[in-house]
């Protein structure tokens, strides 16, 4: 088992990295005051549950199973999370469990952020994206029918238990969609995991259990060092968003759940980096490595067939990154090395956006 | 104008309280990034919503009015601000102000801590409760048809801006209701403002400027030294509470909204003085003059009639303070000197809530 502290002062947490550690219950009870909530939905339930529960034997554990999809993923579900809590007699001193993908996450770290205005919680993340991306950070929330994630509260859990068995379950789209996220590490900040990544994304999608350790403690540990220094992002956190500007435009427009998300960032990873290419920061070489990377993990190389520019820049235009109305977007200015740009050419985006999107 | 300066670190900020200062832009434009959306009801907005908009003439202004009382503070109301925001097109460096009493305080800054992971609040309270009470502390939230201010969060205000000639709108009723809480602060922690509100408790009733303003000022120091000391109710913060578990007993068994928050804590304050006088801490004459205090202020001087020890107790048995089912109350062990109080006989609680309680 591979252990890595996320150092946040007084809300630090450790995150534990393994095969079969959702049943070793002294990586959960240290975390727990008496009482358990365990969130998750109904694909993961029948996988996880009941072993989750056995690992927790003795304490007094409630659960409540959500319908499974970003569909649910709104208000209506969290007050379901709340109903159960005040159903249960849940006090002050309950931790939430959030056994299942970012989703259940996401949603399990709100209501844990918002229950009598703030109660500890556990992530078991059970999907690659899950464990390399929302178990780190403690950003939290749901979405609202006008844009995503839009309503949300900053709150750390307490632990993450990440057991890399649960990958065997995992849908082989959405194991592709989880390595997009770890080569966004790759191509931020760190170009040794990346030349790692170009040795080795076969063995990834194959599960070999020692590279997928490896893979997601080292993207763990980026986010971690990303968010240390900046937990509420008010600057160098942004640069995680890359590929995600272009990414959360092609999800809106194809509308949520037609690709996944890992899918639409690997995409908008190859149009960051063809619009770095473009503006001379990456040269062909360079390009060329990053988008063979993206498509030996079996992701999407391009754009959905026939999305417009102006499809594009009105998705884009909602994100949360933007100040007064300007399009903000994190491009490479080298391998590994990414920053947030707003003073490019708009002629530069909207050459990219074509150049990426395929005639339909 | 009087201000006072709330210590809580980089969540610092100041109160201003004073005769017409809701015209005052100057004390709004340091707290406002260029967006502003005002929070309020359907009672306030036809009294102070235009006045508002005059001030900060020259600004993005939006609006939101929401139905006025206790039924609307849910989840539902949380999300037509939302709504709102997102229609307007807010970014996250919006700031929301919050028009009129505890309600529209306690839903607009949950929503602000919530949109877009948290945004800057402005504090505008219209009655003298949400003067002296919410607009200290940062406690934010809703409702949950199980429970009291169940949802919630911590999020601290920018400034708070109140304007004691709104006081005159305000209907009698609420006037004593809010002094219900004024007089709290002399009990649990101020002896000397204690007997100064023994002197001049009519004053307060008949808007003297010169007392109202004091009264505010003293209830808001005594308030944010407390929440000083204890920032997310880990201990002393609770002595706030005194009156509050019978109080909102009483408000859950006869529907909130029939009694005003503030008349059911005076009732509690004087069953918190009875059972502390049953226990030895108060004499009779320091017991009767607590009582008089309150009935003076036009307060209840008891519990709702006929309301039986079991209401009551299954009642106070969901209070966010309890831990292992135990009932935890706020007594007094002299005037001006409360406590959090578990290891109390429970007869003495009974003989208390049977003493309060007119037969119906």
């Amino acid at each position: 088992m591979r252990t890595l502290q996320v150092d946040l002062g007084d809300r630090s947490y450790p995150i534990h990295i393994g095969s079969g550690i959702l049943h070793d219950a002294k990586l959960f009870t240290p975390h727990i005051q008496g009482e358990v909530m365990i969130v998750t939905n109904e694909t993961v339930a029948p996988l996880y549950l009941e072993p989750l529960k056995a690992t927790l034997a003795g304490l007094r554990v409630n659960q409540v199973i959500l319908p499974d999809g970003e569909a649910y993923k709104n208000l209506d579900t969290i007050n379901e999370i709340f109903s159960q809590l005040l159903t249960c007699r849940h006090s002050r001193r309950t931790t939430l469990v959030a056994l299942g993908g970012g989703v259940i996450g996401d949603m399990t770290g709100f209501a844990a952020a918002c229950y009598q205005r703030g109660v500890d919680f556990i992530q078991v993340p059970t999907t690659l994206l899950s464990q390399v991306d929302s178990s780190v950070g403690g950003k939290t929330g749901v979405n609202h029918p006008a844009g995503k994630n839009m309503i949300g509260a900053f709150h750390q859990p307490n632990v993450v238990v990440i057991d890399t068995d649960t990958l065997k379950t995992l849908p082989e789209r959405e194991l592709s969609a989880g390595i997009a996220e770890v080569i966004k590490y790759g191509l931020i900040r760190d170009t040794a995991f990346l030349s790692w990544l170009d040795g080795n994304v076969e063995d990834l999608l194959k599960l070999d259990e020692s590279a997928i350790s490896y893979a997601i403690e080292k993207s763990c540990q980026c986010k971690a060092e990303i968010v240390g220094l900046d937990e509420k992002e008010a600057g160098i956190r942004a640069i995680l968003n890359l590929g995600h500007t272009f990414g959360h435009a092609i999800e809106s427009h194809c509308g949520y759940g037609n690709w996944l998300h890992g899918e639409a960032v690997g995409a908008g990873m190859i149009m960051a980096a063809a619009m770095s290419r473009r503006l001379g920061w990456l040269d062909q070489a360079q390009f060329d490595m990053v988008k063979s990377l993206i498509l030996r993990a079996k992701l999407p190389g391009s754009g959905p067939a026939g999305m417009s520019v102006e499809s594009y820049r009105l998705k884009m235009a909602v994100d949360k990154k933007n100040i007064d109305g300007l399009i903000r977007l994190v491009l490479l200015k080298g391998l590994g090395e990414a920053d947030m740009v707003s003073d490019y050419p708009p002629t530069a985006l909207d050459q990219t956006l074509i150049e990426c999107t395929p005639s339909s």
